[in-house]
Protein backbone atom coordinates (compact mmCIF):
# COMPACT_ATOMS: atom_id res chain seq x y z
CA UNK A 1 0.00 0.00 0.00
CA UNK A 2 1.28 3.64 -0.70
CA UNK A 3 2.58 5.27 2.17
CA UNK A 4 3.16 8.40 3.53
CA UNK A 5 5.61 9.15 7.02
CA UNK A 6 5.73 13.26 7.19
CA UNK A 7 8.16 14.32 10.19
CA UNK A 8 7.04 17.53 11.66
CA UNK A 9 6.34 20.05 14.08
CA UNK A 10 2.95 19.60 14.28
CA UNK A 11 1.31 16.26 13.81
CA UNK A 12 -1.99 17.44 14.70
CA UNK A 13 -2.74 19.02 11.24
CA UNK A 14 -2.29 15.63 9.76
CA UNK A 15 -4.41 14.49 7.82
CA UNK A 16 -5.95 17.49 8.75
CA UNK A 17 -8.29 17.86 5.28
CA UNK A 18 -6.91 15.07 3.71
CA UNK A 19 -9.12 13.15 6.14
CA UNK A 20 -12.31 14.35 4.40
CA UNK A 21 -13.32 14.00 0.93
CA UNK A 22 -11.69 11.81 -1.81
CA UNK A 23 -8.25 11.28 -0.11
CA UNK A 24 -10.11 10.86 3.07
CA UNK A 25 -12.66 7.61 1.78
CA UNK A 26 -10.04 6.40 0.17
CA UNK A 27 -7.82 6.69 3.53
CA UNK A 28 -11.03 5.01 5.36
CA UNK A 29 -10.80 2.32 2.40
CA UNK A 30 -6.91 1.67 2.99
CA UNK A 31 -6.09 2.95 -0.60
CA UNK A 32 -3.12 4.73 1.28
CA UNK A 33 -1.90 5.16 4.74
CA UNK A 34 -0.27 8.03 6.69
CA UNK A 35 1.75 8.56 9.41
CA UNK A 36 2.81 11.70 10.88
CA UNK A 37 5.62 11.66 13.10
CA UNK A 38 6.43 14.50 15.67
CA UNK A 39 10.01 15.58 15.39
CA UNK A 40 10.01 17.21 18.84
CA UNK A 41 9.94 12.86 20.74
CA UNK A 42 13.59 13.77 19.47
CA UNK A 43 14.05 17.09 20.99
CA UNK A 44 16.98 17.96 23.35
CA UNK A 45 16.51 18.44 27.04
CA UNK A 46 14.19 19.20 29.35
CA UNK A 47 12.25 21.56 26.99
CA UNK A 48 12.90 18.82 24.12
CA UNK A 49 14.09 21.59 22.19
CA UNK A 50 14.54 21.38 18.40
CA UNK A 51 15.56 24.53 16.91
CA UNK A 52 19.00 26.75 17.87
CA UNK A 53 20.29 30.36 16.20
CA UNK A 54 22.00 30.53 12.95
CA UNK A 55 25.71 29.96 13.07
CA UNK A 56 26.92 33.27 11.81
CA UNK A 57 23.80 35.13 12.98
CA UNK A 58 20.46 36.25 11.16
CA UNK A 59 16.69 36.19 12.05
CA UNK A 60 15.17 33.23 12.94
CA UNK A 61 15.90 29.93 14.15
CA UNK A 62 17.33 26.76 12.39
CA UNK A 63 16.19 23.14 12.71
CA UNK A 64 18.65 21.01 14.36
CA UNK A 65 20.59 18.53 12.31
CA UNK A 66 21.06 16.01 15.10
CA UNK A 67 17.55 16.40 16.26
CA UNK A 68 15.95 15.73 12.53
CA UNK A 69 18.42 12.56 11.77
CA UNK A 70 17.59 11.15 15.55
CA UNK A 71 13.64 11.84 14.34
CA UNK A 72 14.04 10.35 10.70
CA UNK A 73 16.18 7.00 11.52
CA UNK A 74 13.97 6.28 14.54
CA UNK A 75 11.18 6.83 11.56
CA UNK A 76 12.21 5.45 8.87
CA UNK A 77 14.55 1.95 8.17
CA UNK A 78 17.74 2.09 6.12
CA UNK A 79 16.39 0.24 3.26
CA UNK A 80 13.35 2.15 2.97
CA UNK A 81 13.07 2.33 -0.71
CA UNK A 82 11.04 6.09 -0.65
CA UNK A 83 12.08 9.01 -1.50
CA UNK A 84 12.80 11.04 1.06
CA UNK A 85 11.45 14.47 0.35
CA UNK A 86 12.10 18.02 2.43
CA UNK A 87 9.47 20.34 1.47
CA UNK A 88 11.33 23.77 0.74
CA UNK A 89 10.93 26.84 -1.65
CA UNK A 90 14.16 26.13 -2.90
CA UNK A 91 13.18 22.78 -4.04
CA UNK A 92 12.90 21.71 -7.53
CA UNK A 93 9.31 22.97 -8.27
CA UNK A 94 6.58 20.28 -8.10
CA UNK A 95 4.89 19.67 -11.74
CA UNK A 96 2.52 17.06 -12.52
CA UNK A 97 4.96 14.86 -13.83
CA UNK A 98 6.80 14.25 -10.46
CA UNK A 99 3.39 13.89 -8.71
CA UNK A 100 2.66 11.27 -11.22
CA UNK A 101 6.13 9.39 -10.39
CA UNK A 102 5.61 9.70 -6.70
CA UNK A 103 2.01 8.21 -6.94
CA UNK A 104 3.52 5.38 -9.07
CA UNK A 105 5.87 4.49 -6.54
CA UNK A 106 5.86 2.64 -3.50
CA UNK A 107 4.97 6.29 -1.40
CA UNK A 108 6.94 9.36 0.14
CA UNK A 109 9.02 10.26 3.52
CA UNK A 110 8.32 14.25 3.99
CA UNK A 111 10.21 16.43 6.12
CA UNK A 112 8.26 19.70 6.84
CA UNK A 113 10.81 22.91 7.72
CA UNK A 114 9.92 25.26 10.33
CA UNK A 115 11.90 28.50 11.25
CA UNK A 116 14.30 29.99 9.50
CA UNK A 117 15.43 26.80 7.77
CA UNK A 118 16.56 23.45 8.51
CA UNK A 119 20.91 22.68 8.78
CA UNK A 120 21.98 21.74 5.51
CA UNK A 121 24.21 19.02 6.98
CA UNK A 122 21.19 16.86 7.34
CA UNK A 123 19.76 17.69 4.19
CA UNK A 124 22.93 16.07 2.66
CA UNK A 125 23.72 13.62 5.48
CA UNK A 126 20.18 12.02 5.15
CA UNK A 127 19.71 12.90 1.15
CA UNK A 128 16.64 14.87 1.99
CA UNK A 129 15.38 16.43 -1.62
CA UNK A 130 14.13 19.37 -1.70
CA UNK A 131 10.79 20.22 -3.12
CA UNK A 132 8.71 23.08 -3.51
CA UNK A 133 4.99 23.70 -4.62
CA UNK A 134 5.40 27.09 -6.03
CA UNK A 135 7.18 30.29 -5.86
CA UNK A 136 5.52 31.40 -2.44
CA UNK A 137 6.91 31.81 1.34
CA UNK A 138 4.67 29.46 4.01
CA UNK A 139 4.95 29.46 7.72
CA UNK A 140 5.65 26.04 7.80
CA UNK A 141 6.19 22.55 5.08
CA UNK A 142 2.77 21.39 6.15
CA UNK A 143 0.57 22.87 3.67
CA UNK A 144 3.17 21.99 1.08
CA UNK A 145 2.81 18.11 2.69
CA UNK A 146 -0.67 18.48 2.45
CA UNK A 147 -0.46 19.66 -1.17
CA UNK A 148 1.74 17.15 -2.60
CA UNK A 149 -0.12 14.14 -0.92
CA UNK A 150 -3.40 15.17 -2.17
CA UNK A 151 -1.93 15.72 -6.01
CA UNK A 152 -0.58 11.90 -5.24
CA UNK A 153 -3.34 10.11 -3.56
CA UNK A 154 -5.93 11.15 -6.22
CA UNK A 155 -3.65 9.03 -8.55
CA UNK A 156 -3.72 5.98 -6.84
CA UNK A 157 -5.88 3.15 -8.40
CA UNK A 158 -9.43 3.06 -7.50
CA UNK A 159 -8.71 6.47 -5.58
CA UNK A 160 -10.76 8.36 -8.60
CA UNK A 161 -13.75 7.20 -10.26
CA UNK A 162 -13.31 6.95 -14.14
CA UNK A 163 -15.69 9.61 -15.15
CA UNK A 164 -13.39 11.74 -12.99
CA UNK A 165 -10.22 11.41 -14.59
CA UNK A 166 -10.19 13.79 -17.25
CA UNK A 167 -8.62 17.03 -15.67
CA UNK A 168 -4.62 16.09 -15.78
CA UNK A 169 -5.28 14.98 -19.53
CA UNK A 170 -4.80 18.60 -20.93
CA UNK A 171 -2.28 19.51 -18.37
CA UNK A 172 -0.13 17.07 -18.87
CA UNK A 173 -0.30 17.38 -22.67
CA UNK A 174 1.46 21.37 -21.51
CA UNK A 175 -2.24 22.85 -22.15
CA UNK A 176 -4.88 24.74 -19.63
CA UNK A 177 -7.85 23.30 -19.68
CA UNK A 178 -10.75 24.45 -22.04
CA UNK A 179 -14.09 26.01 -20.38
CA UNK A 180 -16.67 23.82 -19.28
CA UNK A 181 -20.36 24.44 -19.43
CA UNK A 182 -23.41 22.71 -18.03
CA UNK A 183 -27.09 23.64 -17.20
CA UNK A 184 -28.85 25.53 -17.68
CA UNK A 185 -28.54 26.87 -21.11
CA UNK A 186 -28.64 30.94 -21.10
CA UNK A 187 -28.22 31.96 -17.79
CA UNK A 188 -28.04 36.19 -16.92
CA UNK A 189 -27.98 36.07 -20.36
CA UNK A 190 -24.94 34.39 -20.87
CA UNK A 191 -25.64 30.93 -23.32
CA UNK A 192 -23.74 27.95 -23.84
CA UNK A 193 -21.62 27.90 -27.39
CA UNK A 194 -23.41 26.37 -29.86
CA UNK A 195 -20.97 24.06 -30.85
CA UNK A 196 -21.31 22.29 -27.63
CA UNK A 197 -25.15 21.37 -27.75
CA UNK A 198 -24.57 19.89 -31.64
CA UNK A 199 -23.51 16.60 -31.12
CA UNK A 200 -20.99 16.72 -33.02
CA UNK A 201 -18.19 14.65 -31.35
CA UNK A 202 -15.55 15.53 -33.90
CA UNK A 203 -16.41 19.42 -33.95
CA UNK A 204 -16.81 19.48 -30.32
CA UNK A 205 -13.08 18.19 -29.31
CA UNK A 206 -12.13 20.12 -32.13
CA UNK A 207 -13.28 23.44 -30.36
CA UNK A 208 -12.00 22.48 -27.04
CA UNK A 209 -8.53 21.68 -28.19
CA UNK A 210 -8.50 24.61 -29.69
CA UNK A 211 -9.95 26.80 -26.78
CA UNK A 212 -7.34 25.08 -24.87
CA UNK A 213 -4.50 25.85 -27.13
CA UNK A 214 -5.87 29.91 -27.04
CA UNK A 215 -6.31 29.80 -23.27
CA UNK A 216 -2.89 28.27 -22.88
CA UNK A 217 -0.99 30.89 -25.63
CA UNK A 218 -2.65 34.04 -24.00
CA UNK A 219 -2.06 32.75 -19.91
CA UNK A 220 0.72 30.52 -20.02
CA UNK A 221 3.08 30.59 -23.33
CA UNK A 222 5.85 29.19 -21.37
CA UNK A 223 3.85 25.80 -21.18
CA UNK A 224 3.89 25.83 -24.86
CA UNK A 225 7.23 26.10 -25.11
CA UNK A 226 8.32 23.69 -22.79
CA UNK A 227 6.29 21.20 -24.58
CA UNK A 228 8.28 22.06 -28.01
CA UNK A 229 10.95 21.65 -26.23
CA UNK A 230 10.47 18.31 -24.96
CA UNK B 1 -9.32 43.43 9.61
CA UNK B 2 -8.06 41.01 7.32
CA UNK B 3 -10.55 38.62 6.62
CA UNK B 4 -11.40 35.48 3.77
CA UNK B 5 -14.48 34.46 2.66
CA UNK B 6 -14.11 30.86 1.08
CA UNK B 7 -16.49 29.47 -1.34
CA UNK B 8 -16.60 25.40 -0.57
CA UNK B 9 -18.26 22.30 -0.58
CA UNK B 10 -16.06 21.41 1.87
CA UNK B 11 -16.56 23.72 4.57
CA UNK B 12 -15.14 21.78 7.39
CA UNK B 13 -11.35 22.00 5.90
CA UNK B 14 -11.30 25.65 7.23
CA UNK B 15 -9.45 26.82 9.12
CA UNK B 16 -7.67 23.01 9.24
CA UNK B 17 -4.29 23.46 9.55
CA UNK B 18 -4.82 27.43 9.71
CA UNK B 19 -6.36 26.89 13.29
CA UNK B 20 -2.81 26.16 14.46
CA UNK B 21 0.96 27.20 14.69
CA UNK B 22 1.23 30.85 13.55
CA UNK B 23 -1.73 31.15 11.77
CA UNK B 24 -3.85 29.56 14.35
CA UNK B 25 -2.27 32.33 17.01
CA UNK B 26 -3.16 34.88 14.85
CA UNK B 27 -6.37 33.64 14.44
CA UNK B 28 -7.34 33.50 17.92
CA UNK B 29 -5.71 36.89 18.67
CA UNK B 30 -7.96 38.55 15.96
CA UNK B 31 -5.51 39.32 13.70
CA UNK B 32 -7.49 38.56 10.97
CA UNK B 33 -10.71 36.35 10.35
CA UNK B 34 -11.92 33.45 8.30
CA UNK B 35 -15.30 32.11 6.80
CA UNK B 36 -15.86 29.28 5.17
CA UNK B 37 -19.68 29.30 3.21
CA UNK B 38 -21.01 26.11 1.90
CA UNK B 39 -21.93 26.59 -1.56
CA UNK B 40 -24.26 23.30 -1.48
CA UNK B 41 -26.45 25.57 0.97
CA UNK B 42 -27.44 27.34 -2.78
CA UNK B 43 -28.04 23.79 -3.82
CA UNK B 44 -31.02 22.96 -6.58
CA UNK B 45 -33.57 20.83 -5.38
CA UNK B 46 -34.28 18.24 -2.64
CA UNK B 47 -31.31 16.88 -3.09
CA UNK B 48 -29.31 20.52 -3.43
CA UNK B 49 -27.61 19.69 -6.68
CA UNK B 50 -24.71 21.51 -7.12
CA UNK B 51 -23.34 20.23 -10.22
CA UNK B 52 -24.15 18.91 -13.61
CA UNK B 53 -22.60 16.92 -16.34
CA UNK B 54 -20.98 18.79 -18.74
CA UNK B 55 -22.33 20.24 -21.93
CA UNK B 56 -20.24 18.49 -24.79
CA UNK B 57 -20.19 15.58 -23.33
CA UNK B 58 -16.85 14.15 -21.47
CA UNK B 59 -15.76 13.17 -18.54
CA UNK B 60 -16.45 14.64 -14.73
CA UNK B 61 -19.02 17.09 -13.16
CA UNK B 62 -19.06 20.60 -13.43
CA UNK B 63 -20.08 23.67 -10.92
CA UNK B 64 -23.05 25.09 -11.79
CA UNK B 65 -23.34 28.69 -12.69
CA UNK B 66 -26.56 29.90 -10.99
CA UNK B 67 -25.77 27.63 -7.68
CA UNK B 68 -21.94 29.46 -7.32
CA UNK B 69 -23.17 32.75 -8.30
CA UNK B 70 -26.28 32.57 -5.74
CA UNK B 71 -23.94 31.06 -2.77
CA UNK B 72 -21.58 34.17 -4.13
CA UNK B 73 -24.44 36.71 -4.28
CA UNK B 74 -25.69 35.90 -0.43
CA UNK B 75 -22.76 36.12 1.30
CA UNK B 76 -20.28 38.70 -0.69
CA UNK B 77 -22.17 42.31 -0.83
CA UNK B 78 -21.60 44.13 -4.48
CA UNK B 79 -19.56 47.07 -3.35
CA UNK B 80 -17.09 44.54 -1.11
CA UNK B 81 -13.51 45.54 -2.36
CA UNK B 82 -11.71 42.11 -1.94
CA UNK B 83 -10.16 40.59 -5.02
CA UNK B 84 -12.57 37.38 -5.97
CA UNK B 85 -10.63 34.32 -6.59
CA UNK B 86 -10.53 31.31 -7.93
CA UNK B 87 -8.41 28.57 -7.24
CA UNK B 88 -7.72 26.85 -10.60
CA UNK B 89 -5.10 25.03 -12.04
CA UNK B 90 -5.76 27.35 -15.08
CA UNK B 91 -4.94 30.23 -13.41
CA UNK B 92 -2.02 32.87 -13.26
CA UNK B 93 0.92 31.37 -11.11
CA UNK B 94 0.99 32.49 -7.59
CA UNK B 95 4.04 34.78 -6.70
CA UNK B 96 5.44 36.13 -3.57
CA UNK B 97 5.17 39.56 -4.92
CA UNK B 98 1.21 38.88 -5.64
CA UNK B 99 0.78 37.53 -1.71
CA UNK B 100 2.36 40.53 -0.98
CA UNK B 101 -0.25 42.16 -2.86
CA UNK B 102 -3.20 40.43 -1.51
CA UNK B 103 -1.89 40.55 2.29
CA UNK B 104 -1.41 44.52 2.03
CA UNK B 105 -5.77 44.52 0.69
CA UNK B 106 -8.38 44.22 2.46
CA UNK B 107 -8.44 40.01 2.33
CA UNK B 108 -9.62 37.45 0.03
CA UNK B 109 -13.07 36.00 -1.49
CA UNK B 110 -11.87 32.92 -2.25
CA UNK B 111 -13.83 30.15 -4.43
CA UNK B 112 -12.62 26.45 -3.98
CA UNK B 113 -12.95 24.77 -7.65
CA UNK B 114 -13.89 21.00 -7.25
CA UNK B 115 -15.27 18.42 -9.98
CA UNK B 116 -13.87 18.71 -13.70
CA UNK B 117 -14.62 22.64 -13.11
CA UNK B 118 -16.45 25.62 -12.81
CA UNK B 119 -19.29 27.14 -15.56
CA UNK B 120 -16.77 29.16 -17.23
CA UNK B 121 -20.37 31.98 -17.14
CA UNK B 122 -19.97 32.25 -13.67
CA UNK B 123 -16.47 32.97 -13.72
CA UNK B 124 -16.85 35.99 -16.25
CA UNK B 125 -20.08 36.86 -15.03
CA UNK B 126 -18.76 37.27 -11.19
CA UNK B 127 -15.59 38.90 -12.45
CA UNK B 128 -13.53 35.74 -11.02
CA UNK B 129 -9.76 35.93 -10.85
CA UNK B 130 -7.93 32.30 -11.33
CA UNK B 131 -5.13 31.91 -9.24
CA UNK B 132 -2.85 28.33 -9.83
CA UNK B 133 -1.20 27.42 -7.05
CA UNK B 134 1.33 25.36 -8.98
CA UNK B 135 1.60 23.58 -12.03
CA UNK B 136 -0.60 20.04 -10.68
CA UNK B 137 -3.97 19.17 -10.41
CA UNK B 138 -5.22 18.67 -6.86
CA UNK B 139 -8.71 16.89 -5.97
CA UNK B 140 -9.93 21.07 -5.66
CA UNK B 141 -9.33 24.37 -4.47
CA UNK B 142 -8.86 23.82 -0.91
CA UNK B 143 -5.87 23.36 -0.18
CA UNK B 144 -4.69 25.42 -2.48
CA UNK B 145 -6.70 28.03 -0.97
CA UNK B 146 -5.39 27.04 2.58
CA UNK B 147 -1.69 27.53 0.87
CA UNK B 148 -2.85 31.45 -0.74
CA UNK B 149 -3.85 32.01 3.33
CA UNK B 150 -0.97 30.88 4.87
CA UNK B 151 1.49 32.65 2.77
CA UNK B 152 -0.72 35.86 2.98
CA UNK B 153 -1.66 35.93 6.84
CA UNK B 154 2.29 35.15 7.63
CA UNK B 155 2.81 39.10 6.20
CA UNK B 156 0.22 40.30 7.90
CA UNK B 157 0.84 42.80 10.80
CA UNK B 158 1.83 41.67 14.31
CA UNK B 159 1.82 37.49 13.23
CA UNK B 160 5.25 37.36 12.43
CA UNK B 161 7.73 37.97 15.03
CA UNK B 162 10.67 40.49 14.25
CA UNK B 163 12.95 37.45 14.39
CA UNK B 164 10.66 35.44 12.16
CA UNK B 165 11.01 37.67 8.56
CA UNK B 166 14.15 36.72 6.59
CA UNK B 167 13.06 34.49 4.57
CA UNK B 168 11.07 36.08 1.83
CA UNK B 169 13.60 38.75 1.80
CA UNK B 170 16.17 36.63 -0.20
CA UNK B 171 12.73 35.24 -1.77
CA UNK B 172 11.80 38.09 -2.85
CA UNK B 173 14.94 39.47 -4.44
CA UNK B 174 14.91 36.64 -7.11
CA UNK B 175 17.39 34.42 -4.86
CA UNK B 176 17.12 31.16 -3.34
CA UNK B 177 18.26 31.07 0.17
CA UNK B 178 21.76 30.02 1.11
CA UNK B 179 22.39 27.38 3.92
CA UNK B 180 21.61 27.09 6.98
CA UNK B 181 23.75 26.15 10.20
CA UNK B 182 23.40 25.79 13.91
CA UNK B 183 24.87 23.99 16.83
CA UNK B 184 26.16 21.32 17.04
CA UNK B 185 29.55 22.97 15.06
CA UNK B 186 30.14 19.21 14.07
CA UNK B 187 27.94 16.60 13.50
CA UNK B 188 28.51 13.26 12.20
CA UNK B 189 31.94 14.17 10.95
CA UNK B 190 30.28 17.62 9.15
CA UNK B 191 31.48 20.88 10.27
CA UNK B 192 30.16 24.30 10.07
CA UNK B 193 31.66 26.51 7.24
CA UNK B 194 34.49 28.46 9.06
CA UNK B 195 33.42 31.35 7.21
CA UNK B 196 30.17 31.70 9.52
CA UNK B 197 32.45 31.28 12.37
CA UNK B 198 34.74 33.78 11.82
CA UNK B 199 32.68 37.01 13.35
CA UNK B 200 33.54 38.76 10.41
CA UNK B 201 29.98 40.52 9.24
CA UNK B 202 30.99 41.63 5.95
CA UNK B 203 32.46 38.35 4.91
CA UNK B 204 29.17 36.59 6.14
CA UNK B 205 26.82 38.27 4.37
CA UNK B 206 29.33 38.18 1.15
CA UNK B 207 29.37 33.96 1.46
CA UNK B 208 25.44 34.05 2.03
CA UNK B 209 25.32 36.13 -1.29
CA UNK B 210 27.51 33.90 -2.97
CA UNK B 211 26.00 31.05 -2.01
CA UNK B 212 22.74 32.45 -2.61
CA UNK B 213 23.41 33.36 -6.45
CA UNK B 214 25.17 29.62 -6.91
CA UNK B 215 22.27 27.69 -5.22
CA UNK B 216 19.79 30.02 -7.62
CA UNK B 217 22.10 29.35 -10.76
CA UNK B 218 22.41 25.96 -10.31
CA UNK B 219 18.61 24.92 -9.28
CA UNK B 220 16.42 27.80 -10.97
CA UNK B 221 18.33 29.87 -13.93
CA UNK B 222 14.51 31.44 -14.57
CA UNK B 223 14.71 33.10 -11.54
CA UNK B 224 17.34 35.09 -11.97
CA UNK B 225 16.33 35.78 -15.78
CA UNK B 226 13.47 37.26 -14.31
CA UNK B 227 15.16 39.19 -12.07
CA UNK B 228 17.03 40.53 -14.82
CA UNK B 229 14.14 40.99 -17.14
CA UNK B 230 12.68 43.47 -14.34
Amino acid sequence: MWAASVFTLYPEMFPGPLGQSMAGTALEKGLWALEAENIRDHGLGRHRAVDDTPAGGGPGMVLRADVLAASLDAGVATDDPRPRLLMSPRGTPLTQQMVRGFSNGPGLVIVCGRFEGVDERVIEGRGLREVSVGDYILSGGEIAALTLLDACVRLLPGVMGKDESGAEESFERGLLEYPHYTRPREWEGRTIPNVLLSGDHAKIARWRRGQAENLTRARRPDLLNKTEEA
